[in-house]
């Protein structure tokens, strides 16, 4: 396979957060960019949600099938169809909620990723082409994951 | 800077569209992932929507400030506060309509990337956390931006 080259552009923090804590969706992220891009930040602020793409380099393993639990409930599914992070490239995308931005760095809500994980970019939410927004209200979802998130 | 090495999982092929055609969100792509990684799709097709990120390889300058054009309307902002093409990585990320899978192949609506571009992830829309799915219909979006898309 061709393999990309891909610079880090910083960092998250947030030491002070178990792992435990880092699952759910209230607690804060720092986004520290490097001080050599501060200025692509200008204007940030104005959106109140954005994507962060970082790459978790705390995953060593990879998988092409879910890790699922025994529940005979939840199918064996691709890792494509699922989050896990254990994807052939250690990608990870959230789509958090902007708290506050200061030179070089945004405080999140939502972030779940661990202390000093690199950051590979950051975009803004939601996406627009042809002069529209693209904000999917209407989708649907394979029934294991309606389960679990008792969108039946 | 640190660098991180990452693998190409497949390509983009819409061979018989222009560049022009491409901007649009109607047209169909090709999705065509390595068929060593054809079994992580399985299941895939049960979601309606899926975020395709890609590797912009005929991208090759970079800048910080937005490439906006003269008029006085549109503000000077940074780089990541736009969906410009010219990041310090050039990543990709759309977010597509699922219109059938095929072994190693998917045919999505409105993917905004040429002929060949380097496919580097795979996602599930939206996401979950907590049991929960993310789908954020209450946002804000500059001025400049509400005023390109009519978001007033």
């Amino acid at each position: 396979m061709n393999k990309i080259e891909i610079q880090t552009i910083g960092y998250i923090k947030c030491p002070e957060l178990s792992n435990d804590e880092l699952k759910g969706q209230n607690h804060v992220s720092k986004i520290e960019i490097n001080n050599a891009l501060a200025e692509g930040l200008k204007g940030i602020e104005e959106f109140s949600h954005i994507y962060i793409i970082f790459w978790m380099n705390k995953i060593s393993k990879t998988s092409l099938k879910a890790p699922f639990s025994e529940d005979p409930e939840k199918p064996s599914v691709g890792i494509f169809a699922t989050r896990a992070p254990i994807h052939p490239n250690p990608i990870g995308l959230s789509l958090v909620e902007i708290l506050k931005v200061e030179k070089n760095t945004i405080w999140v809500k939502g972030l779940d990723a661990y202390n000093n994980t690199p950051v590979l970019d950051i975009k803004p939410y939601p996406y627009w082409s042809d002069k529209k927004l693209q904000v999917v209200k209407d989708f649907n979802i394979p029934k294991w994951l309606q389960k679990i998130t008792g969108n039946q």
